[in-house]
């Protein structure tokens, strides 16, 4: 394609509602225009780009007996109902009346809809295992999209569902399936995805996957341990604590703490470190508004998701009245009602004695804490956050390092929790019914695009990875009016597109500056450049991108050159993704 | 892809709610499954069909400068205002408020998004033409979706906007864009598809095209010329009558006509041929429920289409009340309150003396009526349709044939109206501001599958013409049990597949009946059998599933031979496509 006829515009000026790059250079280099909050056109470079890796996901899902479907974008409220999901969800889920005032909501995703489609099929064990999935439109109605197509409300996603008899055998898909994510990221340009054990949230399941590309930009913290394997989604990390108790029991005693309200000023007061403070965190149930009090050591933050969790239920920051009978920066769990309160004890509290504690009156704190002696037996539950430089749960080393992460992919094992809710079974060997177990299996093609984007640029441009590149190479023809680099840069165009490499032609009549700037946006890895300086001495420049590779060429030369490097940038993307064959050793 | 693992039922009887062939063998071979009244999931075949039709498109679109985009599914409604069509369009456009109390709406055609996308990039000249398309989901709240994928709500569809800053670029890219859609079609294997000229209805602009596979079932009526290449849309066909006048010119005279209240009675009663009468046709404005009466030749009917496009609003049969001044039976022209209704002439009517019409009194009409000597002048409009047998507007022959076809794509000028009502323009070569020209293109993905089907298929299942099959071959093995007979069939099918070749396989342990009644409805085109009778004596047989070809092969020649009959029957369907350079020379 001649860069003259490409639709779209591109400028220097980073628009002012982009807060991060690939964001910014998206919009600069004409690849998504904006349409509504969380809803964009992708121009053709996008278009392209999510072409090849659909093409990546298909081969791979194609290559571990997946079936490509495709779903309704459109489903009827009704399926919806059958697993519960029409009234559990939130807003986030579309719902609307069709003309014959039908409920009918968007699809966010598709476990119902791929029930539905197997379930007078797969009525006998001899039809297990099996996967489906789909490259198709989603809609989720995101309270806060942000960052270009990082979080949008619609996106293109593949989404896969399988289906087993045996957890035993759901396992083993799933870790085939592990294995093919781990190649997809790694032929799209990205092998150092890293995969985390994450909170299942509303999709049910227990053992779940996020596959995070690690960047200071993503939105999801991770606990990576540097000593051993671990690897954790910050909200599914299991936060794990040292109490070391040298002092002898002191006497629980009221102090007056005129002012203190907060654990730093509680701890500079009593000159002793937050650690050694008790906190109380107070949420209160969405459904009831009942007031949850969680004490914690003072130096820990709650994880509202282990939070949520333990409670089984939604819960939100406290608003705490006057009347409530919680006394706002002086609550400690002695003498706290234990009917009305639901009260919690984090694990870090453990072992910990002479903490300094809320007193449940104004201006008075206890010191001298001791739970057991004096508030009795609790049983205590994982509910902080776990920190940088803490413990990891595996190897028990102070290694945790928490980094930030965008979730690319996202593997679950689901179970029974739409098969039972929506009546699928199947005959086993023995003739008895059974419901079958479920995975399934998430990749968002736009994120994972603009992630890349993320992953590698500079100030000027994305650089491609050429796998996915929208062109893997652009020839550039300085000076169109000179009739002999004219012809030699045409017919490296020409050549180049024959050869069946994807390539991007500017014989603009501008400045080289302007011509290279656009080049910078669009971002094909390799640019041959064609002028009558190096014309003139019988060359032909070639360079990469990232700058790496600069290569002044016969003219003869340049295109066997420029095929080999292309050959050579795609052998080193191949060199890195994993065999598929071991996936089926693990 | 083995024919065990495959999902999807497959089955003999035929759904009762089936009207036409290529639903029942769709829901027969395991090809779709209904979700919702008009929304289908799609089986791994279609889904194989459908991404073969894509990538034709994609191709045909590529060649012709087409540039693939993506717009959003969901649309702010905002869009749709500055357009006028969120209010213009009814109830097949879905609008939503998202969770923001935005209105939105589902995209059911693009024109919009298309301009919206671009009109920030093309505000000077020297960035025209151009086109974007894209391949993506529509939803259409169609009130009576049928027949399967032919008529659905929720569909696959290439949807290109074409931009221009003449007519007659727009008419030259049109022609281009039409040899294209001749070429997708014929690459689909349905080469005998026409275009007819057509209403535009509520696209806006003036010449359109629609493209008809001709079937009896399709839901399309269009007039062709057997003798002339005269080929239209019955809604878009001029329809031309004759009319001699022998007789001298006779008196107006009232008759007495007891209960003789339509045509054929009046005709019967009189000793008059019904092409000597004159028809009152009474409908009502949709917005007033003002009365229109069309008086039109007795042997002829009023078009619709022409109706509403000749008052340029929406009407609909008359309820006609005892007070409202009209005497049902009995209207005629003579005495009709001129003031009160909307009187319309058909051209059929032009240069008839002596006829027979309602007197607009209870039991009387009157004879030798003269529409300028009783009536006064009219301005005769062509309001009829054309009939079969009847004259040809272009060679005027008494040779139109009226067939029924199924819409599989369509090509309209659309003119200004987009840029216009959304404010899109650009400076021209004189500095002045101008609205661009656009030209819109569709063609709905699934229906041209399930027309495929249509068209080529027996009473046991789809015959799937090469370029566009799930399979392009299917390898049965009968008796797996035997180990000659599988090792045979394996090492064949790996071949193929190895050879690029889109295989199916069926190894299971079935009888020959059950085997071939399932590749019957998968509808590969080449079938190779191995049998052990066969393979006694050395041979593998290869038929297609049209019978047209079987061949006995030697087993070593087997593999050479399918794929010289996959080439074959390639060849056959290329040797149909036109020449895409042909266009451009039109």
């Amino acid at each position: 394609m001649k860069v003259e006829n490409l639709i779209g515009n591109r400028f220097k000026e980073k628009p002012s509602d982009c807060v991060i790059d690939s964001h910014a250079l998206m919009i600069r280099g004409g690849y998504i225009k904006g349409v509504a909050n969380g809803i964009y056109s992708l121009y053709n470079p996008t278009r392209r780009i999510t072409r090849k890796i659909e093409q990546i996901i298909r081969e791979e899902m194609d290559a571990i007996e997946g079936q490509e479907v495709l779903f309704p974008v459109v489903l009827p409220g009704s399926l919806w109902e059958e697993s519960g999901r029409f009234t559990a969800v939130g807003s986030e889920l579309v719902r609307f009346k069709d003309r014959g005032d039908t409920p009918m909501v968007l699809g966010m995703t598709h476990e119902e809809a791929s029930v539905q489609l197997v379930r007078d099929y797969a009525t006998t064990y001899t039809r297990y295992p099996f996967m489906i999935y789909q490259i198709q439109t989603k809609f989720r109605d995101e309270a806060r999209p942000r960052a270009g197509l990082i979080r949008v409300r619609e996106f293109t996603m593949k989404d896969g569902y399988s289906f087993h008899t045996s957890q035993e055998d759901l396992e083993k898909y799933y870790n085939v399936c592990f294995r093919a994510y781990e190649r997809i990221f790694a032929r799209a340009g990205i092998p150092d995805v890293i995969a985390v054990k994450s909170d299942s949230g509303m999709m049910g399941g227990s053992v779940s996957h996020e596959f995070m590309m690690i960047t200071p930009i993503g939105e999801d913290s991770i606990a990576i341990c540097d000593s051993c394997d671990y690897k954790a989604n910050m909200e599914a990390a299991q936060c794990i604590v040292e109490n070391k108790n040298e002092l002898p029991l002191a006497e629980l005693t009221k102090v007056e703490t005129p002012g203190v309200t907060d654990i730093p000023s509680l701890a500079k007061f009593l000159g002793i470190s937050e650690a050694q403070t008790c906190k109380a965190v107070v949420y209160q149930k969405n459904m009831t508004d009942e007031y949850v009090v969680v004490f914690i050591r003072g130096d820990l933050d709650v994880n509202e998701t282990k939070l949520t969790n333990a409670l089984g239920e939604n819960i939100h920051p406290a608003d705490i009245t006057p009347d409530c009978g919680l006394h706002a920066g002086f609550i400690g769990a002695v003498g706290l009602d234990r009917e009305k309160f639901t009260i919690l004890f984090d694990s870090s509290l453990k072992g910990i004695d002479n903490l300094a504690c809320g007193a449940n009156e104004d201006d008075r704190h206890y010191t001298g804490f001791n739970i057991e002696r004096d508030y009795g037996f609790v049983e205590y539950q994982d509910l902080a956050k776990i920190v940088d430089g803490g413990i990891c749960p595996v190897c028990g080393k102070h290694s945790i390092r928490i980094v930030r992460g965008i979730e690319v992919g996202n593997i679950f094992q689901l179970g029974t929790k739409y098969t039972k809710s929506m009546d699928m079974t199947y005959t086993d060997a023995n003739g008895e019914q059974q419901y079958p177990i479920m995975g399934c299996y998430g990749i968002g093609v736009g994120r994972l695009a603009a992630s890349v984007c993320e992953h590698f640029h500079d100030q000027y441009g994305p650089i491609w990875p050429i796998t996915i590149a929208p062109w893997q190479v652009e020839v550039c023809c300085l000076r169109a009016d000179d009739a002999e680099v004219k012809s030699c840069a045409d017919g490296l165009y020409a050549a180049l597109e024959q050869a069946g490499i994807d390539t991007l032609y500017d014989d603009r009549d501008i400045r080289a500056g302007a011509m290279f700037s656009d080049a910078d946006l669009l971002g094909a890895p390799i640019r041959v450049i064609v002028s009558p300086k190096n014309l003139a001495q019988g060359k032909v420049e070639i360079v990469t991108r990232d700058k790496s590779v600069t290569i002044m060429a016969e003219k003869d030369e340049a295109l066997e050159q420029t095929l080999e490097l292309v050959r050579s940038m795609t052998r080193e993307i191949e060199a890195k993704v994993p065999d598929r064959k071991k996936a089926f050793a693990d």
